[in-house]
């Protein structure tokens, strides 16, 4: 049987998915990132893969796909990883000495979740579409013409860190003002939220559970939390009409963890991106992307496929 | 002999190229835009195309390509013309009657600019570049892998129309606010200039040739023609950096009337440009369209041949 490996690296957790080649997801398997830079690192990455393969009973990997947060180039050359210890070389390498003849690929995480959601998520059959992954930062995909951007630096579909507010005092993790990663990650909802609570005298609620807390506290009518989703849904609106008036995509799939409170905000950033939006294309269909957190390996899994 | 024609319909001249099909310009006609709604007025068109094509002793027309203000859809319909009283359908229709056997097609004219420069221009041999034309208006066109960008609407490659200044007070064309067009066209070139000199009661010059005129008193010193030349290349450069983390594209093209003072404030643009761009694409090149008003029918004329 023929399968095909998705691997996605990411700060904290490496999650790696086997799959056939019409993209059934076989088995999965995760492991807490060690440092990547040395070969007993890239063993665990390895030994994660192959014991997972072994366990289905697969006789031929014909490709591995790797993605990792970062400007990836076309040619898979890697720069610019912020919040991760990993060289890709190394562990591209190592991953193709332990899988002889597979196809390898190394994709940013982002163009990666965008890619998986094109083969078997909500992108399917869509032809240009762009794909944000709402999560600790804001990652991003552009598929155009079926094919995941790479970018001439590989830094095609970096919206997350599209400048949409000037005026912005407060600096992004990327060193720049006014990104729209300050405003629509789960981590800028709760900065958001928190700051608002502060200066109004409210009682901010417990976030360990993260950004969803804010969403509950929004549907309950909190003032604070009305602040933050308001401020998310129209940072992230002028991004979207933003990315419009460059690309006119036929949709926006809006995936990561904060998506998972599509229902809650959907309306309200459908209403924002049509007040910015330019007309002929302010009724762009704005969806939930459909894989969550898987989107990523597959995505990987389809890079390699694509090789093969 | 197969030729080809490109036809560049603005709202007050249109502008016709006969071209061999490796793209030698071969002849050019131009004439008065009549309101193109009725047979006389289409004929005033096919007379101009018939009349060059015989000129040139051609024997074979293959294809004519028509671009226009507007939002053109992939599949040829058009909506959204603000500045012409135009009905395609029924141009295009009288072309393929006038020409049978010829190929035809629709473009929006700053596609079509791309187009040419794509074919003939300082695109050749560039697979991702975004082309603008800065006129009356920002016209612009996005060529990603090659193919001239329509988007789901006919609204890709609208960086002209792209927000760069949430803050203004003060509307574009198109009904919104801080459009790229209002600060980096010729007209909101020469605007700023004007308020400006109002602003300080500084003497404003004589702006009858044009947005040339300002940068003539840039280079002079003026400065109210500095502010004005400032304020185009901070906004320019907002919405070239913002395109770049849509695209990172190879290289941005400038085309239009004000470009051919590209050599007073290019540097200025590289400038802002990388002072917006993320690091990544920071050296993206910017530089200047080589067709000049010719890119239209070069364009339209590659379109058509497209279709052969």
């Amino acid at each position: 049987m023929d399968v095909v490996i998705g691997c996605d690296v990411g700060g904290t957790s490496i999650k790696a998915g086997l799959f056939s080649p019409d993209g059934e997801l076989l088995a999965r398997r995760s492991a807490a990132t060690p440092a990547l830079v040395d070969e007993a690192a890239y063993a665990v990455v390895t030994d994660l893969l192959a014991s997972m393969v072994a366990e289905a009973g697969a006789d031929s990997v014909v490709g591995v796909g790797i993605d990792t947060p970062g400007a990836v180039r076309a040619d898979g050359t890697h720069l610019l990883h912020y919040n991760i210890d990993i060289d890709v070389a190394g562990l591209r390498a190592a991953v193709s000495r332990a899988f002889p003849g597979a196809a390898t690929c190394v994709m940013n995480d982002g163009n990666a979740a965008a890619a998986g959601e094109l083969w078997q998520g909500s992108g399917r059959g869509t032809s240009t579409f762009c794909h944000l992954v709402l999560g600790t930062g804001v990652g991003s995909g552009v598929v155009c013409g079926g094919q995941v951007l790479a970018g001439a630096h590989g830094c095609a579909g970096e919206i997350g860190h599209m400048c949409v507010n000037p005026e912005e005092e407060r600096r992004c993790t990327c060193g720049r003002r006014g990104c729209t990663e300050l405003y629509a990650s789960a981590t800028g909802i709760m900065r958001s939220y928190r700051e608002e609570c502060e200066r109004t005298g409210a009682e901010a609620r417990d976030l360990s559970r993260g950004a969803v807390a804010v969403l509950e506290a929004y549907v309950d009518g909190e003032p604070a939390a009305i602040f933050a989703v308001e401020a998310m849904c129209e940072m992230l609106g002028r991004c979207l009409a933003t990315t419009a008036s460059v690309l006119d995509p036929d949709a926006f799939v809006i995936g990561g963890g904060v998506s998972a409170g599509f229902d809650v905000f959907g309306d309200l950033l459908r209403e924002r991106y049509r007040a910015h939006a330019s007309e002929g294309c302010e009724d762009t269909p704005i969806v939930a992307a459909s894989l969550g957190n898987d989107a990523g390996i597959y995505g990987a899994a389809y890079g390699a496929l694509r090789l093969v």
